[in-house]
């Protein structure tokens, strides 16, 4: 748990690296340029960093005005069917997944193109899928029971849709189920016609999902939970929940779930790397049944979308609430090196009954910097 | 299930009133022109429609300036009183009311205008009532024990206030109870000047409250909860519950209540009628415990007012949440003929412990078009 | 619980007060100047006070362009140790503290400042702190395991890093735990220049945590668990749940807590003491694991700032989410004599067990108005 000397070794002979890409990055993001003497505070770090100053030069994303078809299609496969999953490396959890995977794959298109999937149902039950935020033709948005038959089990449908303005969508199922907890997955649209956008050198999608404990797990759930309620007597195996004291009966409730970003708990969260003077895009989805405030550690960033729509003045924050159902989009000007905590600030989606960190925590990984040693063993670093 | 011929025939039918109808209103709400040709995908559909330049190009609401005495007055009764409800057919609930319904009357009025109201406490229980968002003098604010003693059982107390600027309030018992739940409704008032609000075809207003399960339904109440904490031996009959494994134990308390729009539940919520080219306002106002993030299939929104103040800068978006206490407005145009679900996006707020949809589901439908079957049984079609 | 003579007295005395005060502050202010005759109304109350003309005329926060080293050192010690607190008068609690309180002291300092912290570590377990919002140098963030080893039992660590641009932030210990929800504090930072804010008659800080029941009321918090579960047989003493029938299973739960202001629960929350023409500023910070929607009656407010960010644009309204980890602050112009609740809207967070009004209720008190009687005997009046 030390910070090795190679650590501290990395930080230093980053820093000279840093100050000269910082300024370069800055200048070519718009921000304010770096005043070397006065600016440089003792205890290390750039004094323009302690301002929103930066972030309020940038240009908001530009929306689009009109939307003319590409000429380009794009088609995609779903193939819905029961798979396992490993939120976490050695617990692995039977679900409804897309292609084998939960969530499903990141469906890349442009504004215009035309856009055909065909969804083959492998599961025992019937489904549909929806383009949550994309305004499609009626027959085409997969509320089954409103504008279709659902899918039976072991047939096929074909979507055919325009793809709509630039930004962040989801798909998912919407049966009448749970399912679409698991069975969903993010579109990216990018725009038609150029300079609407920063260069992002790094653009993360990092969607949200929840996943039950697997069975060999409910032992110790139903200690959880019954702890939860004060009644210990009720668990099967009191001791398999090591500490009966900790949080209240909500708190409890989420800690016998997996919260995943992309499919995978914390320490098995995918770091996010980036270099000094990046600036980087992060696009949040939500398929859970809760609300998560999302914190970054050593930096504020812009909310500059939601919901395939750009925010036409920008507010700087370093928490935003991601509400079940909605895509927001965020950037910021990586220039704090270091590694950085982003994740949910309720304690128990980023703690769990052990008292060890789990869930909704993603690391920034800057360039030169060793991931914590928890994550290491799960990333190639 | 399955969409009818006269469905089919519908769509077509209604495409090309439709595209005549469309071009006018877009005109008149100030909309982008439809350029016919180039512009309409092949897999039906106007591009147009596939970006917010319609809605960027709405003025936002405008505020009041000033407000004068209208001159006008307003008298209410409202009775507050123990009745039955039925957020579902043939499911009674006996709940705090006013006047017979929960949530009570709409409460109509203008900027300026002297309101009065009575109000008649027949509960066994004293209570106070409270003008959510309204700047009354103190002594009509209703917040027992703080601006008056609690209306006794079986008095009445007269609130006097002059009605605020344009835009959507709330009233609600405020006596140290859970009753505010119910005893709740909306208040609307009209703006006191012409010129400020775009034509609406359609204005509706959607207060959420939750109900507890009635009696006759406490068994599966009780087999739901006990299954959500693992422990199906504590349920007086397991076998109440059908799907012991649905969801988790957050969700699964959801789902012993009613969650409902105007008192209802889905498939028994009103449809909002719509024709294409309409310009449509839906007034959310939330007076259950949880925050519900509303989306809107097929269709962007701007959020253009939130407790009675109108947004200066409105942004549009797929899904909104509206948190407790709060009261959000919206408006859309409807470009996008079909019958769209407009529903909370927590799962189980859309769906119950059978796995069919139920709850804060309500229906967008378009002139032409037919409600889902479930639903058209409850509804004059 | 009647109005008492003395109030009805105080109410008139302070009117002609008030209307001088008002005049004068919200010239001050920057609000439309009180036209007498015609825009007073019967019901008593300036009708200017029925629009947010006056929120709308006042200037935003202006944001830090630049910060130079102030020259001037900011010293804190904080010692973190089990201590016992008192969240309701007679109820006390066992607790991680800082500097024997939760939350710990609000940390004062100026944008620019050298602040150096020394972090004294009491507990029997290891912590840190991180500077929730700060752009601090990377091993200064206090996220233990990431960029430092955690703090040892018994051991110290220093902390230094350079105060941000204006606004408020948070701190808060961060090592795998749910000992962030009590050892938890404020940070406010003034600007460096002047012209950039409002006069602030009045400036408040209330920080949100949530405190679970002493040992001594545990039988009454497992009987309300087992009520909500409809398992009253599960509670060792079923009749230390007065109410079995009141809330719904979610809202039980958060009755077993106190949610706190600063450390108190109401009736024992500390007043808001103003007079009539104040410009009054609320700085809320949530440490809770849920989302606060905050509602002030009697008044709206605007939003000003997030996260040590100001608003450009600052909307009004009457109720605002606070969602966990963020700060957000708000100002309101006191035109509108009384005594108000300021208090979180979700019901179980504002009410007890016994039906009574407890937790997130603070109080808008005017010079010349009494404190409902609950408070009463708790505070100076």
């Amino acid at each position: 748990m030390k910070l090795s000397r190679k650590d501290v070794l990395a930080f230093s002979a980053s820093s000279a690296l840093a100050l000269a890409a910082s300024r370069a990055a800055r200048a070519m993001a718009g921000a304010m340029p770096l005043s070397p003497g006065a600016s440089r505070s003792p205890n290390g770090g750039d004094l323009s960093r302690l301002t929103t100053a930066a972030l309020r030069s940038l240009p908001p994303l530009q929306p689009a005005t009109t939307i003319r078809r590409s000429g380009r299609k794009q088609h995609f496969t779903l193939i819905i069917a029961s798979a396992m999953v490993e939120p976490l490396p050695g617990h692995n959890v039977q679900l409804p997944t897309i292609n084998g995977i939960s969530p499903g794959p990141v469906l890349r298109m442009t504004e215009g193109d035309d856009v055909e999937v065909v969804v083959i149902n492998r599961l025992a039950k019937a489904t549909s899928i929806h383009w949550h935020g994309v305004p499609v033709p009626f027959p085409m948005d997969g509320a089954a029971m409103f504008s279709q038959e659902p899918i039976p089990s072991l047939q096929q449908f074909t979507y055919r849709w325009t793809a709509p303005q630039a930004g962040t969508y989801m798909y998912h199922s919407h049966f009448n189920d749970m399912e679409q907890e698991s069975v969903a997955g993010m579109i990216v649209v990018e725009p038609q016609t150029s300079g609407r956008e920063p260069h992002y050198a790094v653009d993360v999608p990092l969607m949200v999902t929840s996943v039950d404990w697997e069975p060999a797990r409910q032992v110790a759930a139903q200690a959880i939970l019954a702890n939860s309620m004060l009644m210990p007597s009720m668990a099967v195996n009191p001791k398999a929940d090591p500490n009966p004291g900790m949080g209240d009966a909500m708190e409890r409730m989420d800690m016998t779930e997996y919260w995943c970003f992309n499919g995978k708990t914390f320490p098995a969260t995918a770091p996010i790397r980036v270099k000094q003077g990046d600036l980087v895009r992060v696009r949040f989805a939500n398929m859970s049944h809760m609300t998560h405030p999302m914190h970054l550690h050593g930096h504020w960033f812009r909310w500059i979308a939601q919901d395939g729509v750009p925010v036409a003045h920008p507010y700087a924050m370093n928490t935003i609430p991601v509400d079940p159902g909605r895509t927001i989009e965020i950037d910021f000007i990586a220039n704090n090196p270091g590694v950085w905590p982003l994740h949910c600030h309720i304690v128990s989606h980023m703690v769990d009954n052990r008292d060890l960190m789990s869930g909704l925590v993603a690391v920034v990984q800057y360039e030169g910097f060793s991931l914590p040693e928890m994550m290491r063993s799960l990333s190639a670093d």
